[in-house]
Order: C-alpha cells, then sequence, then structure tokens
C-alpha cells in the first residue's frame, strides 16, 4: 500500500461569459476549493468583445483551462443579442420586468450547460458553475431555480457517471438568490476586479459599455446599491453618474 | 368573422443524422402529420459523410428545412467517434453489450437535444423526434426512457412557452423500445429508402460501409432478421454477405 496522497482539489466547469455574474460565481468556485475549467462561447453574439474580457478574466484568476467554444446560434434567429433586432435601451425597472427580453437567446442555458456537461464528463468532474440569478433575470425561463433543479436531474441521468455509478452531478448556481448589489459585494470580499468584466450588450469595439441596455443599467443600480464606484467606467474615463 | 380555416400541419425538429434509426424516425413523424424541420450536426465526427447521406434523405423526404449546425466537440475528446482512438472492431453482442462503447460521445444527445429545444422555440414548436433506441444501445446512458424523461421534464421548464403557460415540450422517441429488425420493418413498411442512410462509424470517404464497426454489425444483423436485403450494399456492389 502507498501512502495516503492528500486528496487533490476537485475539478469543476465554470461557465464564464466575462460579465459581472459569472466572474464573481468563477470567485466562489474558487473560495470554494475547486479547481476552474472555464468554458465560454463564440456564439454570434453581438457583444462578441464579451470574449476578450472572458480571457482576461480568466488569466487573472489563475483558471486551470479556458477553453472558448464555436457555436452559431445565429442560424436559429430570435434575439436581439444575435439578430439585427436592436438591443432595448433606456428602459426602467418596470418595463425590464415585463415578461420575457427581447435579449433572451432561445434554449442559451441549456445549450451552455449541455456543453459544461460534456467538458465535466471527459474530465471526470461533477461540478458545474453558473452565474444565472433568478432576482434580476426573472424574466429569463433558463435563469429560475426550477429549471436548474430540473436540468441537475436530466444531467445526472445522461452520461457516464450516471449509468456507473458515480457521484450525482451538482449545478452550482451560488448567485441564483442574491441582488446585483450583493453579488458585487460578495466579489468585491473575494477580490474580484470588476475592471476587467464587461455586462453591457452592446458595447463599442474597445469593450466600451453603452450604459442604456438592460444589463449595464442593472450594473450601475447594483455598484450604486453597493455603494463602490464600478473600476470599469473608471477604465474608459466615464464618470460614475 | 372569416371563416374556419383546416388547422396547418403542426411543425417537428427532427435529429437527422442520416443512419437508419434517425431516417426512420423522420418518416414516423411524417406519418403522424408533423412538418419535419431536419437538424444535423458537424461536430468533428469521423463518419462526416454521414452528413452527405442526411442532406440526401432530408431531400428525399421532402423536410421543410435541413440545418446543419457546427459545433466542435473533439474539443473535449473522451469518444472515438471524434478522436485518435481506433473505433472497435468485430466485437460478438456479448462484447457490444458490456459496458459503455468507445464509441460514446459525451453528452452528444444532450447538445444534440439543446440545439433541437432552441430550434423548436425560435419555429414556435413543441414537438421534437430523436431515433433513439434503449435496445441496441443500451450501453448509452443517453439512449434510455428515463434519461429522455428527464430530459423532455427539463424542457418544458427552459423556454418561452415554460413562462408563457403554452403547450408542454414533447419528446417523440419512436424507436425506443423497437429491435432493429421492427425499426426496418417499420420504415420499410413507410416507404423509407435504406440505400440513402450511412450507418458505420468508419465509413470510406465515398459513405462505404466498413462492414465491421458494432453498428454496421447491428444494422446487417437488423436485415437479416428483417428478411430484407440491405439497400446500401448494392449501391456500393457489396454482397449482402
Amino acid at each position: 500500500m502507498g501512502e495516503m496522497r492528500y486528496p487533490l482539489k476537485k475539478k469543476a466547469v465554470v461557465l464564464l461569459s466575462g460579465g459581472l455574474d459569472s466572474t464573481t460565481a468563477l470567485a466562489i468556485a474558487k473560495e470554494h476549493g475547486f479547481q476552474p475549467y472555464a468554458l465560454s462561447f463564440r456564439y454570434g453574439q453581438r457583444h462578441g468583445v464579451e470574449l476578450q474580457f472572458a480571457a482576461r478574466v480568466a488569466a487573472a484568476m489563475c483558471v486551470v483551462e479556458h477553453l472558448i467554444v464555436d457555436i452559431d446560434l445565429r442560424c436559429f434567429g430570435g434575439s436581439a443579442l444575435t439578430d439585427d433586432i436592436p438591443v432595448p435601451k433606456d428602459r426602467d425597472a418596470d418595463e425590464m420586468g415585463a415578461g420575457i427580453p427581447l435579449t433572451y437567446v432561445p434554449a442559451r442555458n441549456t445549450i451552455f450547460l449541455s456543453f459544461a456537461l460534456a467538458r465535466a464528463e471527459t474530465l471526470g468532474a461533477s461540478d458545474i458553475f453558473i452565474g444565472v440569478n433568478a432576482l434580476d433575470y426573472s424574466g429569463y425561463p433558463d435563469c429560475r431555480p426550477e429549471y436548474v433543479a430540473a436540468y441537475e436531474n436530466m444531467a445526472s441521468l445522461a452520461t457516464r457517471a450516471a449509468v456507473e455509478g458515480h457521484r450525482r452531478l451538482k449545478i452550482h448556481t451560488p448567485l441564483m438568490t442574491l441582488t446585483k448589489s450583493e453579488i458585487i459585494c460578495r466579489g468585491t470580499a473575494l477580490g474580484v476586479d470588476y475592471a476587467l468584466t464587461s455586462s453591457c450588450y452592446d458595447p463599442a469595439e474597445d469593450g466600451r459599455p453603452c450604459r442604456r441596455c438592460d444589463s449595464c443599467r442593472l450594473r450601475a443600480k447594483g455598484f450604486s446599491e453597493a455603494g463602490i464606484a464600478d473600476p470599469l467606467l473608471a477604465r474608459f474615463g466615464m464618470a460614475a453618474s
């Protein structure tokens, strides 16, 4: 018998868009002691610059691996994030809260989680982190807790591990019930540099946020409520408003 | 009030690999009165020639649309269908039945169904057909009825339709409990031309089957039990063995 080795850290696949939420989820995965394998997607999003943000976040936060998967969701259409539908701007909280936004991408989280599941299976990992949030994105069907629970149940039947009796797959949603300001406070306490993150649905080519889309407005409100200046604005020489 | 119009046929998304099973599932979808929207994937499979078969099947069976989506599963590895792992050959039924085959692609059906779900959502369809089979592929975790039921449950919570209270998504698996010979008899009765279908995991560039991989052997056994000559062999001038 060889000597007992201290167990290696468990691997986790972390879905990383380069935004504020997924970056915070990555920080929490690390805090929980996981070795993070980051996964991003080039899916035809108009805000493709977010992948540059994702790459900088991945490097700054020392992930084990950062895979960018090419998939083309434009062929399906149906979203302001992938089509020539204008991104809604200057909407107030009531307007944002009414129904499913135009920026909803059909089945996007289902597709993203499915690739995460494939990566987890090939890594022998049974943990996936996703930064979904049921409060700010209440209009997105695939951000709801009941959806995530059903996905986890399906995923636990889907893979080799399911048949061979290994540990059940766990989808971690550490931001599910947090407000945006709580997410920002949590991440700040963990040392996240939010200047590296992009939230805008319609940024300039250099990543400069539009400050008028739903996502920019939710971000601004979150930083304001947290009493923290958004370092992304300083990076682009923009006033905190 | 205008006159009542006879309702349009319902749309269904049909996953189509160009193989025997998915082609039969497509024929059954049409038999059930659905307008078929076929969906195939270029995923790095070594048997990429199957997409040419899929295109011919789609044309011959007059689908409304045939979309081929590019995704790269090679970056994950873990399968003889996408890696440089040799495809197992000359295995008997006992060997095929023992454990999960090397040709299993991690989370493949979960990924394929997720794209089908996205397409269904953008079409306003609530029906998906997939030619999975629990008998011949008992080793594949994502071909089992309990997996499909869990997927359907998740999918019914995942989309705009879930939030807006539309009809529950249905995943049709008309081949689930059929033997290969029953599938062949069913398709033959529906007029399927199996000379247009490819089952081989390791075909020649022109689509000529190897006749030695698990899939070729299951196909040959099915035609033999059905008492039908496989027209694909005649097409390539091959003896029925």
